[in-house]
């Protein structure tokens, strides 16, 4: 399969070269996270995508100074919906009737199950709900930055209260989750570059049930 | 990108006709997920890979009644760590030594560091950090799956309790995420395959800080 190809080509660099990455090719890797399927279809996540070079400046600063952070060409946050509300549920129940021209007694029953269920949660565990909806985007960015020969950098290493600071995420309703710095690799600089993939056995990964 | 028009092209299947996928198929999605980054390399999640009927049966009924559960060629469980343990931080690390084939002061230094953080926390919050990073193998599981035309249905919508029973997950220290159908689509009877894809608009997704 191409794509396995590519995604045993892929590494989290470590160094990249400040070589600008096309705008159509970056949009095609936000677009893969776009089209992740979501639970219940909610999308409880959003975007960030850096260039300013201050911005990226003062969010290595609380990135581990890793140098990706700066030296990338696109720095993407993925941040999720701080909680599930009714506003929020009912505006992607309302989208969905709108785009398909039609309410359904079914759908609309699920949304009230919805509605009944997920706001009377705890912040905290619908964040973390939300939040590894967005950990499937973030896993098809990745898999779609190695299908274009992206080099790409996950990087969960930071302060996600100063970042959301950084950002003004909060006001929004948003927490940062993880960082993807898209770019290309320096070969010459980068020590992971050189050293072989390491991933556990596929007997150690799989159990079948057959 | 090749890769974006078969992520449009794919859905949440809803019925499946019972076609076997080949198991080189299945092998190349489940290596995906095995690709997948994690943080710090820990790749805390493994795959139970499901065709055996009786088991099928069995999760359908603590699995909503969905069909696709029984009517799909392979059932993929995702499950992650129920905590970080030291053993299975250092085993990690040992197999990165091993496969690398030196030790590195650095590598050494980050290993004490996890050591000295992760297993302290409390089981739930370490749980939740490894189910992030199962996702982020679901969503390549997925991408994978629609690159190579086979249909999936990602389904949160089960008792986790449950079904880690049926499957004996606890007693391995593991506990289910989150589950993939794999097969193909029963074009007639599935209500889901006559609609519009459902999602919010880039701008609403995206926000540019440049």
């Amino acid at each position: 399969m191409e794509l396995l190809e590519k995604l045993k080509w892929r590494y989290a660099t470590k160094a990249m070269n400040g070589k600008k990455v096309p705008q159509t090719t970056i949009d095609e890797i936000i677009e893969a996270a776009r089209l992740a399927p979501t639970s219940s279809g909610l999308q409880p996540f959003e975007i960030i995508e850096i260039t300013n070079p201050e911005t990226k400046k003062e969010i290595r600063k609380i990135g581990w100074d890793q140098s990706v952070i700066t030296d990338c060409s696109h720095l993407l946050v993925f941040a999720a919906w701080d909680n599930y509300t009714a506003e929020r549920i009912n505006k992607m129940f309302d989208l969905t009737n709108e785009i398909r021209g039609f309410k359904n007694e079914g759908w609309e029953n699920y949304r009230q199950m919805l509605l009944s269920s997920y706001p009377k949660k705890e912040a905290e565990v619908n964040f973390n709900h939300a939040a590894k909806q967005a950990y499937i985007g973030f896993g098809m960015s990745v898999a779609a930055a190695a299908f274009e020969a992206v080099d790409s950098t996950p990087m969960e290493g930071f302060d996600a209260d100063a970042l959301d600071k950084i950002l003004g995420l909060r006001e929004k309703g948003l927490r940062s989750c993880v960082m993807l710095a898209l770019g290309y690799r320096d070969v010459q600089n980068d020590w992971l570059v050189k050293l072989k993939k390491v991933r556990k056995s596929t007997e150690d990964f799989v159990t079948i049930i057959d």
